[in-house]
């Protein structure tokens, strides 16, 4: 079977899924989503691209943009990044607060919420404007400039992010948030609400499949050391709660969103993002998973 | 740089990390170890073997051998053994008995202590002399018989074992041992007094490298997606509270012990052990680590 | 209204509530009593006596014994015995484990499980028969030797008692038990199955409303100080998770136990046994509950 | 011994404790407040007064007004303020968090900062002018208007606030604040600011000593049921973690702040403020302990 067959079968195989789980409700642009959306975008660092279904419907990328904020924030910060949070899975959602409260501010790494908006208050130090770096940031990474952000969604965010607020104030008591908690939201509220296509979010996270450099300009990124390192954050930690088990079943380098988008990578390979609305109980996308293990076994690559 | 050129500068590399760290001292017998002993084995899935340092003395597994008691099990029960434990990071330790509350005594996974007392009531009700059954299953994985319990270790771990009494009473009460405690603990205290050299431990582990089969006799031990997950579950789950910290350095499938020793894998390519008693605050060794990490980086080999 | 015809009253209007709730079935002996019976007494420390139902019944006072053995204890050790176990409330039971481990194996008081075994363990060093010191001891508080174990109950007990086994070691891993567990548990089991009608029970209390001075022969037991210090720490932790809410509804020093009792002291005034197996969530019975309340409100006498 | 005299004794003994102790030092207005200050008054319900040391000056009474706030609140919601908190201890300082997790934004009792800030959140329902209306409500406790916020205080406690933001956006997470937060905090952080002497905190707590009717006007505040119910949180909850030990050491019904004052009542007799600004570990005012614990030993009165 060549890829192209590969992602055709998988899609087909992996649609039904989506009847098994709910679309996020806590903000009426979510809510109002189709669950019956399927898109699959593959892109190999050869500049090869395989897609099938919804694959060119912009959708709301969630907390697939932390990897974008912190790669920003890790290419300008390198290894001193890791004096504010740390690069540890997070055991359960249920213990969030008791760690971050035992470790005193510096959350477990930078793809909880606490750690992003960690990573918010960094860009809000570097940047005068890091809204708009952030998005200049994806569409360069996206090699065309079709990335924006939704500002529905981000009021949204606001108006129901009482969760993130109390962790802002929380960590700004441990000395660990710098600027004002009201600025480093909104710049985390505005990355939530970035939206592109599952063709684009592949392109945009090929350069982790590339040793770190953008292969749309050939312009480093990161260097294949935080490349490498980037990826292996991304098995242990990219999933919340399910990590470990997205690791197990299907063995990439991910990062998923509750807008339904899930992207991975296998490193001097290729990048691949489904997109499927309907979640599981853990907030991640059921046929995307469902997908990608097949993807997987089907075509005998993986990480491991 | 060949691969002996660099497992021997990786060893005088790493070998004065050690003074940073501290052997074992909650039993005798890891406490007299000398911290300065330090060996390193390579050994390729094409059957080559690079060495140096004390890579033929015999030293205590300890949690490595988590690894191997899972794996029979798991041989023989598929995937059912998920009903027993689970695939996920467990986060911090300190809060590791919350967890096994919060989740009805189902462990987060089998290479923390509660997972590996499980795994061991398992081998009870699978097979009447399980302690021997161990011992032959690890004799056969290193392709000749020179592997052995310690019986002044497993005396000294029973005897100040309540901790681990204390977890499997717990996990009892939630109905998730099923034969009685001390015969589970009996096994549980052997297995942690395994020994054996470097050399050995690599060729041990050489079946994850390989596919799942075991290279000395061709025999296959696990399927290829059984060995694919195994070592998924490494990288996320090996190292206790700095796992993701390995995964991030490293970049390798590892399991490590108090004794000293950690063993890792390359898909398709290597396994690796070294062993060096002087320990971190997490319990790993120092120098280990640091060989490993100048590895992937000299090699520029890597999971990733 | 004169004190008999509140206990009559309060009997009649509590009754209906145990409908309610429902007997413990951990055991086959506390599983298979009629959740119907009910019995109030009530002594005066002018050694009146006004009682109505099933008063002169058995039933198994189960964790009421740990004011019996934390008495005994604390009466020979005076306050040294805050080097082993707290004072302080404990919180929610769902983190009861976390705290232990937090706090290095003291438990939070002598009312908790884990209390109660550091009281049962120092009984072990004191007496070298501590099981029939105890049962001497609750005979010598009774006025009359009717108190009596079941052995059905004992060894239920222990055959039930994984969480206990799981404490007893995780005590014993930090150093705060200091004899065999077997044996500390063996004293622990046999407290539990203290057998006694409410008649009886409310005689054994009768000392902590008399000044610490056992009212049948005069003999002090503790002293002014300690009697009105014991006092409080029942008000305060007395019936686990409800212990708050009791103080507030009832405002009596209490104890409460899963066989249905909860006995209750004024001090420099009375003493008050009921019981009725039927029991809330918390595990407290709820027709005592009711009876008690009522009673403070009726006769205008509490603690405030 | 007559009251006065032993007011002037326990006034010399536990004088020289405060040495022990370090004054609050997370704002300027408490941090730079003379350690050695140090007053007691007492008044009964028979309208004496005995007094000793700086009774006369006024200090910040910080959480003791979450008595007052609660008793506001109370009086008008009655025992529907119990869907919005609980009344049980609240076990360590370090699991806050986890339970107000655990129990959906539900906080353990009005006496931790969490239930305080909901209580804040119902006077702003109430309450067109809450700040106002708690300080008129505090006047008419004292029997005369010299209680008064400190706008220095109040915005220092705003400043350096995050904490308690923390806890108003998750609790409003949960949908337990039903106002802004910083309307709510707004009350909060005045009512921390609220400054009287222990003269006038004597007088203020009277009404609880005295069946719940306000003794400077005979007007009620609480009905005796209710009063009776208040007493009880207090002695279980007064003290934050120190509450239990403070019942078993002082046997009164107490709230404790980080200004140094302990207020506390025995109810039918007698109210009783203390103020030494220094502090031990937890919070309290190590002499005001010590001062307490020697009254109640040396009168004999207590509430048990």
């Amino acid at each position: 079977m060549n890829l192209q067959e590969i992602v055709e079968q998988i899609y087909h195989e992996s649609k039904p899924f989506a009847a098994g789980g709910k679309v996020a409700t806590y903000i009426p642009a979510l809510a109002r989503i189709d669950p019956h959306k399927f898109g699959i975008s593959l892109k190999t660092i050869e500049g090869k691209t395989y897609s099938v279904g919804d694959h060119k419907e912009h959708f709301s990328i969630q907390s697939i943009s932390k990897v974008l904020s912190f790669t920003l924030a890790y290419s300008q910060l390198g290894a001193d990044i890791w004096k504010r949070m740390g690069r540890e899975p997070s055991g359960t959602a249920f213990n969030s607060l008791i760690q971050l409260e035992h470790e005193k501010g510096i959350p477990r790494n930078p793809f909880i919420n606490a750690g992003a908006i960690v990573v918010a208050d960094i860009l809000c130090t570097l940047y005068d404007s890091p809204i708009e770096k952030l998005l200049n940031f994806a569409n360069t990474l996206s090699g065309k400039a079709n990335v924006a952000y939704n500002s529905e969604v981000a009021a949204s965010e606001k108006s129901t992010g009482h969760r993130n607020y109390a962790l802002a104030h929380f960590m700004k008591s441990f000395g660990n948030i710098h600027n004002q908690v009201d600025e480093v939201l909104e710049v985390y509220f505005h990355q939530c609400a970035l939206e592109m296509c599952s063709d684009t979010l592949a392109n945009v996270f090929l350069f982790l499949a590339n040793g770190g450099i953008n292969p749309h300009n050939s312009q480093p990124i990161l260097n294949p050391s935080q490349t490498k390192r980037l990826n292996a954050l991304m098995i242990t930690t990219g999933l919340y709660d399910e990590s470990g088990d997205f690791a197990f079943r299907v063995g990439m380098s991910g990062k998923s969103g509750v807008g339904g988008g899930i992207v991975a990578v296998i490193p001097n390979k290729l990048s691949m993002a489904c997109w499927s609305p309907a979640l599981n109980a853990f907030g991640n996308s059921i046929a995307d998973i469902e997908a990608m293990e097949r993807f997987t076994t089907y075509s005998g690559m993986s990480v491991f």
